[in-house]
């Protein structure tokens, strides 16, 4: 079988750490016998923006809905189009319609990235974030009243639906399940936030009943997150709601070290649509255009791809070949202490695959 | 001037650490001729509950609201009464009743306890958290629909009024601008939560053309997280919303080493109510009743609650004592890796009072 991927670089960084994923795809493609089809796509970036008004064609879904999975580098370029315009024009358009409900982020600290974490080692730290992506505090519904005057007011709500909720636990669960440690974590508030949250746990608790197996625990989402800090050797699997579950797959990276090597995966696990997978960092215009960016991001991403799509040999190879580029301290970029640069650091983790 | 004090110790850990605080409240007093009245009160606690069905007495305004401060342990029991009732029958009542609208706490490295972040040194790590403490994402307002069936909802708002957003980021500006640094960093999510955040935003903004001597940024709150790891040095005053500023300020005491020795204050700036200083940390039932409970958190929160009496000298004399015993290393209690319990590190921290 040939999988057809469709490529969507973005913006910023996303253009320049994009084609060392694909660089490091094709090795293990190569290897393993996998075929891999890509197709180029220009939108979800400023230019395109400047230059059609809208960040996407209208035509989107046509042209990647039927692509076995989309390779995403990264979009958002604040100085040129407003966050809602770019963002709420792609990136949050797919999570919502292919919904991607699951966004998920291994954290895990890996050989020779030195963590910020006094005295932890590899091994030490090593769970996966499993973030709900299409509802919960990113919702659409509110607005303002009085403008402009003393009793202006704002609200937003936070919707949380029994299909959307248990259908995000039920993959948590199941993810435990497959693990060792068969532990599952999940993320609350429901001592201060009184009604979305005492609701969340209570989903939690109807499903842990449908996985005996699966210990599992519940931490209201301020302590949850010194818990990363101060014993983030307790962690297998962290579920959470998709603020929650933002911020703790932003702050489980950083406890590894970098936010420059972390992937993601937006996942749509019935297959009914793509999944998009993308490096958690952004667009970066600070350094962008200087070929310094971390390509790992990216690259562990194209891994996480191979595994959704059924390749898990070719994944693994990915992976490893990650972990020796890594161990090995020489071909590394400058957010990690080395001096390779993004291109160079792309074919030393190609040239591993094995 | 004598201040009247309404001590209410609560439950767990809180009856273990006031005497502490006391203790120590009362040498500093001595010392630097500051006369305090304690009055006693056993409600907030689930043995008031058991014994009246409430939290807390039906005049419990008339009986602590003329007070000049509210010095508090802590309270919540989750095996015993829900948290809802607990917390929402106390420590969340008083914020809201007596507008606490400001919810401070300190971050700071101290002499002598490691930090959890590799290669940090007191001095590093010194800036405040000031959190909205009485709107924004703790609201009561939203509800259930369709229960029990597939088509089941939660909705829960945020709320942020004018009003309420302008007064904590006027404290938090004026905060900012009586420090060396003059910084200020604002917590947001405005490119995810669309509407409540970036009115927070616009806000920070109208905000800041006031205060021309403060520097400012904003951070989204995934990435902040992942700062105060990576770069806690780049921190003077951080402020965020309700549930922002929850989580910054338990993760910022984690990465100071630990969570039980960070005191609060819940301000009500105007003085038209009492304000309420207490630890950090909770009732803690795990491990209340054994007298091991590090009392340095309600100690300190006794040192902000004379700064806040405007006793800076008294307060600053308590301060300089935990710092000098924490340094000394020899009378600490468990969780910092020392053998003392929580009577004999409250009485080091009393004789060290200068
Ligand atoms: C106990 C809980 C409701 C409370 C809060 O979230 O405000 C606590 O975490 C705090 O920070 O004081
Ligand atoms: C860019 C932003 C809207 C996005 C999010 O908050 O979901 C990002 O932080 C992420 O985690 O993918």
């Amino acid at each position: 079988k040939q999988y057809r991927i469709a490529v969507i670089p973005g913006d910023g960084i996303g253009k320049e750490v994009m084609p060392e994923g694909l660089r490091v795809l094709e090795a293990a493609a190569k290897k393993h016998g996998v075929s891999l089809h890509f197709d180029h796509f220009d939108f979800s970036s400023w230019e395109y923006y400047e230059k059609h008004g809208q960040m996407m064609p209208d035509d989107w879904k046509e042209k990647i809905g039927k692509h076995d999975a989309i390779y995403f580098g990264a979009v958002g370029w604040p100085a040129k189009i407003p966050d809602h315009v770019s963002l709420w024009g792609s990136l949050i358009k797919f999570r919502r319609e292919f919904d991607q409900y699951v966004n998920l982020r291994p954290v895990r600290l890996m050989p020779g990235v030195p963590s910020p974490l006094a005295g932890r080692k590899p091994g030490d730290i090593d769970f996966w974030v499993v973030r709900e992506n299409t509802e919960g505090e990113y919702s659409s519904v509110g607005g303002r009243m009085f403008p402009d005057t003393d009793r202006e007011f704002v609200t937003q709500q936070t919707v949380m639906t029994r299909v959307g909720v248990d259908r995000i636990l039920k993959f948590a669960f199941e993810l435990a399940q497959s693990r060792p440690k068969k532990h599952l974590t999940s993320a609350t508030k429901s001592n201060g936030i009184s009604i979305t949250m005492p609701y969340w746990d209570e989903r939690v608790e109807a499903m842990a009943k449908k996985f005996p197996g699966v210990k599992w625990d519940k931490y209201h989402i301020d302590i949850l997150t010194a818990n990363f800090v101060l014993h983030p050797d307790w962690f297998d699997v962290v579920v959470g709601s998709n603020l929650f579950g933002d911020i703790l797959s932003d702050l489980g990276p950083a406890c590894t070290g970098t936010i420059g090597i972390a992937p993601s995966g937006n996942i749509n696990p019935e297959g009914d649509f793509p999944s998009v997978f993308e490096p958690v960092h952004g667009s970066a215009p600070d350094i962008a255009g200087q070929g310094i960016a971390n390509p790992i991001g990216a690259i562990w991403s194209g891994a996480m791809m191979l595994e959704h799509l059924g390749e898990k040999v070719a994944g693994k190879s990915i992976v490893d070949a990650i972990e020796r580029t890594l161990a090995e301290r020489t071909l590394r970029t400058k957010d990690l202490g080395g001096n390779a640069d993004t291109t160079a650091c792309g074919k030393a983790v190609a040239d591993m695959v094995d």
